[in-house]
C-alpha cells in the first residue's frame, strides 16, 4: 500500500495532475527543531528543469507543512507536507486516455483498478516522490540529533558510460556530487555522460543508469532480523522507486564469483573499536549494521517516454501508433539521486528508532 | 521484525539449537484442503546431507502442523508449523562463545542485543528457513485453487561458473531442475559447477552464486503501489534470506546500458489477450504484474564458514586465531533454491489476496 | 498512533488551529462513484453553531478531496480529505499557554511530548474528527455497493435525563433523529434534555451523556477473531473519540446480572434464514456478526471546559485560578452522533473487506 | 486477526482440542532475565478445577518456552510459548458437530469460514488465553525492570451480588484477592457470591459478573493519540476476551449524569509532583496516562453452556433440542481475573516501549 516504515511511518498521496502531492509522517518524535530551508533544499535538488535533459515541466515545488509542527518544532503529532501542482498540462494527455504507452503503468493500472487517472501518469508518476524527499530530509534532521550518520548518493553509470569500479566510492570526493549536471563525482566520466545523453536526446531516445549510495558514520546495531534486516528494508525502498530494476549492497553480484577466503571481512581491534580490515560485506552482517560504511547500487532502466513513434494497443485492443506527448526526461537518473538519499534516510530513521528498543 | 506479509502473514520463530524452529501463518483463508505430502516434499528439498558439499548435520525435518487445520482443511485460524531440532551438536560451538567469527552475525547480534545464542548461529542460522519453506508450500496450494501460477527457481551461477545468458530461462526445461545436485538446468554447466565446488571444498574454501527465479502463468494485477509494488515485496523477501547480496528483475542491471527504444516492451493483441512482444520488463510495470513471465536473479555471497585458519577478535577485543568447527556447507546455493521459491510464493499469495480488494 | 483500520486504513492529521485538519484513506477499492454532497452532509451534521448549546466557533467545514478520485470515482489510490480551519481565534488561548486546564489533555501532552500546541487544544481537539466523518461517509458509500447495512446513532441520555430502556431501540422511529437539537428519538425526553442543558448552561456548567448506535441489515460473518473481533474494533474506535469513558454492546453491563438461561438467544429458522428469537447478544457471537442487529452504547463524560473559576497549576507547578476562555460546547453529545456513526462505518468497511478473504 | 500490540506483539494460535495452544511474542527487548516460576504461577491462577464451579477439565497447563530465551534471558528474538492440551475429551462433542449451540460461536464460525473445529469450541474456546496469560507475565517482568507499575484485578460483581461502590477500590486490601474462590476482596460479599453460584449451579444455570482492574504506580505519558489512546487499547484488549460485553474506565457510565464542575479533577502540586485532587478521570486524559491510578470495569455475560434443555437449529436448519455435554464453568468470572490482568499488562508493555520514542 502507500505507507513505508513501522515507527517513522511515511504515507504518500497524490497524483501528477491533481491539486497537490503530499505525505504524512506519523511517528516523528517531538522536540525536533526543523530547519525548513534545508528540507526545501533537498526538494529543490529533485526539481525539473535544472538541466537540458530533464523535463521542462516547471514546478516550484515549494513545501507547505500543515500539521505536526508548532513554532518550527515537531510536536509528536503527524507531520503533513503538501506540494502544489502548478504546471500540469493535462490536455497534453487527452490523446493517451485510451492508449497504453509501452513500458508505462497505463495497462497495469487500468487492468487492476478498472480506472486510471491518465494525466501525466497519475499515481504512477515520479512526481509523487517530491514530498517524500522532504520526508527524507526530516528523517535526516532527526538522526542528526544523536548521530553523525551521513548518506550520499551519486551517479556511477549512465547508459554505457560508467565509472571504473563502482564499489570504490573512497576514490571520490563525495562533497562535490552536485557540481555537475549528472551528479557523477568523476569529472572526466561526467563529461562523457553528458555528451552521451546529448547524443541520445538528439535521437529522441532515452537512457538509464546506476546510482551508488554510501552511508557513513553508521552506528552499530541498526536493522531488525529476520524480515526487517537493514538490507531488506533498503532494498524494498529502492525497488519502490520508479524505474528501479535492481539493488545490490556491498560487493553484491560481484561477490558471487569470490571465494569465502577472499570475501570474508576479518575483525580487528582498531582505534575506532571493533572494525573489519576489508568491507566486502558493505557494513551489514546478519541484517544488522556493523559500524563500517554501508554502500549499495541501484539500477535504473531507461526512461520509457521516448520521442519516437511506437506501436502499441488501445483499450479496445486495437493496434495504434503513438508518439508520446507530455514533457519527459531523457535521463532521470541524476534527478533520482536525492530520491535515493531520501528513501535511504527514511529507512535509517526507522532503524534508529527501532534500535532504541533492542535491549532493556 | 519477524513477520512477513500483510494478509497471508508468516511469523517466524526459533533458533538453530533450540528445541524447535517454526512459524505461524495468520490469514490463510479457510477451506483449503492441504496436501501435506507436498508440503513435506518442499521442506525435504532444503534438507542437509543431500550432496557431498552440504553440511552433514542430519535433520529429518518432519513438519508438524499443530493448529489451524481440521481434518486436513484450513479453518481460517492461525496455522502453526513446528520442526524439531534433533541433530544439534551444541558442544561444537563452546569455543566460539566469546569469539566473533568473520562475516557471521556474531558481532552484530552481540552488539545489538547484548546477548546471543551462539550455538549454531542461533537465530541468524539459515535453519530457521525450514518451516518457512513449508509456509511457502501452503501459499502455493492456496494460489493453485484459482490460478495456474508456477514458480521455478534454479542455480544459474556458482563461483565463476555461469550459464551463458541468465535472462534466457526459456532456453531450459524447467521441470528438470532437481535432476542434478546443483539444481542447474544446463547439464554441461552443472557438471562444471560440481567440479568447481569439489575443488574449492578440497581447499577448505567456499562459494556463492546466483539463483534465477521464474514465475509463469501470472495473472494481471498483482502488486500494490506505491510501497508494496510487486518487485519491492519480492526484493525485500529475497534480501531477507541469509547470504543474499543482490536482487534484480527483468533485465535488471543490464537494462542500465540499454536505450529506451531497445528496452521498451511493445504491447500487442495476441491470442492470450494484451501481451508484450518482448519482456525486458520482467512482467511487472508500475509495480503491478502485466501477465508476462516474471523473472529475477538473486546474488548469494560465498559461505562464511571456511575451513581455514582466520584471524579475528573476541568479546574482549583481543586478537585470536580460529578454525571454525561445526558442520558447514561448502556452497549453499543449491539448497537455497526451495527457499527462494517459498519466499516468492509467500509474496505472491499476499498479492493474490490483496488483488481481490482492488476494485468494487 | 494516528491510523485506524487494516484494509480501509484512515490516517488522521491536523490540529485545531493549524491551517487544515484532514485525513488519508488508504485501501478504498477503485470504481466507487462518490456522492460528494452526501459526504458533505455528514460533515455538516457535526458542525458547530447549530444549537444554542454548541460552541460558537463558526466553521464552514467544506471538504476538499485532493487525491485518489478521478472524475468523481475512486481510483484505488489514497484519498486525501482536507478541511480548512477558518475561524480559529488563537489569541483566546494565549493565557492558557503555561496553564494546565483541569481534565484537558494539556498536562499529559506537555509531559509526554515536552511541547504542545496549546491553541484550541491542538491535536487533542475534537475538531480533528471533522474529516474523519467524511471518511466514514465514504466507508458507508463503499458498503452500500453490496449491502443494505445501515448505521444509526442517537442520544439516549444527557446528564440525568434518559430514555426509559436504552436497549430498546425498536421502540423508536430511527429516521427522525435529526428532527430535534439533541438528536434523541423520544420527543418528550428530548424536550426535557434541552431544558436540562439550558439550565446547566445558565450555571456555566456542562453535561455528558450516552449515545446508542444501531447497525441494521448486517451480513453474517463480519469480524476477525481473536483480536479483531467486531466488538473489539468497535470498542477501540469508540474509546478513541474525545470524552468517551465507556462502551457496551448488546445487554452490556446489564447482562452481568442475568442467568444464562435468561440471556441465551435461541436459534430458529425464520423466513430470513437462521436468526435468534431474542437478541441480548447484540448481533455478535464469538467476535463475528450473526446477522441480527448490532447495538451498543457509548458513555460521554461532561465537557471539561466549564465557565466557572477553577483552581489548577501552571507549568512551574504554581497554583493558579483560571476561567477558561475560548468557545466551548455545553453538551457535545448531540454533535458526537455523526462521529459515532462515522467511526462505526469505518470499522464496518474494514470488516467487509476482510470478510472477502475468509474462505477460498 | 490474531496478533495484539505494535511493539510487544503477541500472536496467538491453537484450538481447544488441538495438540497445543500457544503464542509468540515478537518485540520483547533482549536482556530480560525471566522468572519462569512467576510466569507459571499466573498461568496456574487461570487453571480449571480450582473451585466447585469451574469446569472439571483437568489440565496441567505447564508452559514450555521453545524460542527466544537463552540461559533464562531474552535474546530479542521471538519468544514462543507452548501449552499442551492433555485432557481434551473430543468425543463429548461428537453430537454437537452439526448443531449450533445457543450463544456460542458455532453458527458464526461455520457461516464465516464454511468449516469449524467443533471440539470444545475450537478456536473460540477461552482455553487459548492460557499462553496469553504467560505473555502477560513476561510483559509484567519487562515493565518491572524500570517501573513499579502494578496491575490488580478482582471480581466486583457476580450475578446480582455486587460490592457497594465499584469505583472505590481504595476501600480494599488488594493483596488478598486470591484468598477466596471468587476473587472478591470484600469478605462478606464474596461469601454471598459463592452461595449465589452454588444455588444457580444447582439449577443447571450459569452466571456472569464484573471484573474491576486497577493499575497503580503508573508513569505519566503512556498512550499514543489519537487511535492508540491508552483507553482505546485497553478497551480493545478487554472486548477481545471471551464473554466480555462492556468496558468503562474512571467513572465510566456513571460520569454521564455528572456535571463538569463535579467531574473535573483539579490539578495540584503535591509531594508526588503534579497530581489531581480527585480521580474521576481514571488516570487517563487525552488518551495519555496522567500518573494517577488507572481503574476500569469489564462486564462478563453469563456462561452460555447451561445444563438445561434448549431448543436450537442444526446445519440443515432443522429445529433440534440439545442438552450441552462437555465440561463447563458455572461462572468463569473469577478465572478471568488473571486474563484481564495479563491483557492489561500486554497493553501497558506496548505503551511503555512506545513512550520511549515520544520525544528526542
Amino acid at each position: 500500500m502507500n505507507s513505508f516504515g513501522h515507527l517513522f511511518k511515511v504515507s504518500s498521496f497524490g497524483e501528477s495532475h491533481g491539486s497537490h502531492v503530499g505525505c504524512v509522517i506519523d511517528g516523528c518524535p517531538a522536540g525536533l527543531l526543523l530547519d525548513k530551508a534545508k528540507i526545501q533544499e533537498q526538494v529543490d535538488r529533485r526539481k525539473t528543469n535544472q538541466s537540458s535533459f530533464a523535463t521542462t515541466r516547471n514546478e516550484e515545488d515549494t513545501i507547505e507543512i500543515i500539521s505536526g509542527v508548532f513554532e518550527n518544532t515537531t510536536t509528536g503529532s503527524p507531520i503533513t507536507i503538501l506540494i502544489r501542482n502548478k504546471d500540469a498540462h493535462s490536455a497534453d494527455y487527452d490523446e493517451l486516455r485510451e492508449v497504453f504507452r509501452p513500458n508505462h503503468a497505463d495497462f497495469t493500472y487500468q487492468s487492476k483498478y478498472g480506472i486510471r487517472d491518465h494525466r501525466g501518469g497519475g499515481r504512477s508518476s515520479v512526481r509523487i516522490t517530491a514530498p517524500l524527499v522532504a520526508a527524507g530530509a526530516i528523517a535526516t534532521q532527526l538522526m542528526r540529533t544523536e548521530s553523525a550518520v551521513k548518506t550520499t548518493a551519486y551517479v556511477s553509470r549512465i547508459g554505457n558510460i560508467s565509472i571504473l569500479d563502482r564499489h570504490n566510492y573512497l576514490h571520490f570526493d563525495l562533497t562535490t556530487i552536485d557540481s555537475n549536471e549528472v551528479r557523477c563525482p568523476d569529472k572526466e566520466v561526467s563529461s562523457k555522460m553528458i555528451q552521451h545523453i546529448e547524443e541520445v536526446k538528439a535521437e529522441g531516445d532515452t537512457l538509464g543508469g546506476i546510482i551508488t549510495c554510501v552511508i557513513q558514520q553508521v552506528p552499530v546495531g541498526l536493522g531488525e532480523p529476520i524480515f526487517s534486516k537493514l538490507q531488506a528494508e533498503l532494498s524494498a525502498a529502492m525497488l519502490a522507486i520508479n524505474s528501479v530494476k535492481g539493488f545490490e549492497y556491498g560487493y553484491g553480484f560481484d561477490s558471487t564469483s569470490m571465494k569465502g577466503s577472499e570475501y570474508n571481512d576479518l575483525f580487528e581491534n582498531s582505534e575506532k573499536g571493533i572494525t573489519t580490515t576489508t568491507n566486502f560485506s558493505g557494513g551489514i552482517q546478519g541484517g544488522i549494521s556493523n559500524g563500517m560504511d554501508i554502500y549499495f547500487h541501484v539500477a535504473f532502466k531507461p526512461i520509457s517516454g521516448i520521442q519516437k513513434k511506437q506501436q502499441t494497443v488501445n483499450r479496445d485492443g486495437e493496434t495504434v501508433t503513438i508518439e508520446i506527448g507530455g514533457r519527459h526526461d531523457v535521463c532521470a537518473v541524476p534527478r533520482a539521486v536525492p530520491i535515493v538519499e531520501a528513501y535511504t534516510n527514511i529507512v535509517l530513521a526507522n532503524a534508529f528508532l527501532h534500535s532504541k528498543l533492542s535491549k532493556i
